[in-house]
């Protein structure tokens, strides 16, 4: 069975990959609404997860609305959350018996609740997956520290593929990079350099 | 880092533990009030599944009250739900870093909700670990399908280990044998008989 894992090149996306590869052949895949190559840090990061990986095309139009929704709403949240669920909705259009995020379960956002799911899933004829949804922060940080060796940064200056990278950039294109610094809250993320020799080659435990 | 996975021998406790395996050393740990010797029965399929077993004792001023609850709703939830989190409880005295159980994303109960996982981690300092929380039934019996061989029938025939077995025992001890089939309404249930020959030795795909 073939499972597609929406990838940013972060600790979440890469933990929820090792916990589902036991049971499925993981593709990772990063959406990009062609504003910025910053998929290609995902890409790099893949590579040294050794994942296959692949680009999914979004709707620069999503792009547009969440950034609208940003600068009305002063924060990030509901611009993500409406990028997170339009990716979702690219990914379950790949040829895959199941999608997947790294979602977790002390996230506020994106969060991808029960009816949302199974609307994903009946349309879709996908199951979609939400390893980390069980999961909270302290389990995630141990299972990184052993698993997975990271880096950690300030957002701004991180080369991670996540949405917010592309995010950042089409808000300073319409509003300045005042409008950044005034939407997004600093906050450290991480990047995902590899795993640990001992978790290479798929060999559990 | 050591897991102690609360066990049913059904299929979600049994997969929950296939989901930890890469990650813990995984025990199985059925709780028993000591009414039936119904945990054999668990102790079997963990045999089988090649885990390690273990007991834990439960309260039975707990199933009393489960009892008295379940006769006075007219349905079995809301007393399955309270002698979840009491064995949840018991197993998380034991010394391990994790503790985990096979709730579903679909399932009415037992339930784990945010804070009462938030409670439990804070109390005990273990990882309380749902690894099923992000996955619907459709994925579950997927994966199910494709890594252990089951039993399914009737729950009052099959010879499980979860709560129900002696609860309905106790059940029938207070309230007479109709009082059984009064408050649990007729389902389906799995019996675990061990792994497909592919996934034997926990070698993953």
């Amino acid at each position: 069975m073939d499972a597609a894992v929406l990838f940013s090149g972060g600790k979440d996306s890469a933990l929820a990959a090792l916990s589902l590869d036991r049971f499925y052949d993981v593709t990772l895949v990063t959406g990009t609404f062609g504003i910025t190559d910053d998929w290609r840090h995902a890409r790099r990061a893949a590579d040294r997860l050794d994942y296959p990986f692949r680009t999914v095309d979004l709707d620069p139009a999503v792009a547009d609305d969440a950034v609208d929704r940003m600068r009305a709403d002063g924060y990030p949240r509901n611009g993500i959350q409406r990028v997170h669920e339009h990716a979702l909705e690219r990914v379950a259009g790949l040829d895959v018996t199941a999608v997947a995020d790294g979602t977790r379960r002390d996230d506020r956002v994106p969060t991808v609740d029960r009816s949302t799911a199974r609307s994903l899933e009946d349309r879709r004829g996908v199951d979609y997956l939400a390893p980390l949804a069980g999961v909270g922060r302290g389990a995630v940080d141990r299972l990184v520290d052993a698993h997975l060796t990271v880096r950690a940064g300030p957002s701004e200056a991180l080369p991670r593929a996540d949405y917010e990278a592309e995010l950042r950039a089409h808000l300073a294109d319409r509003a300045g990079p005042d409008a950044v610094a005034s939407v997004f809250p600093a906050h450290e993320q991480t990047v995902v350099r590899g795993r640990h020799p001992a978790t290479d080659g798929d060999t559990p435990k």
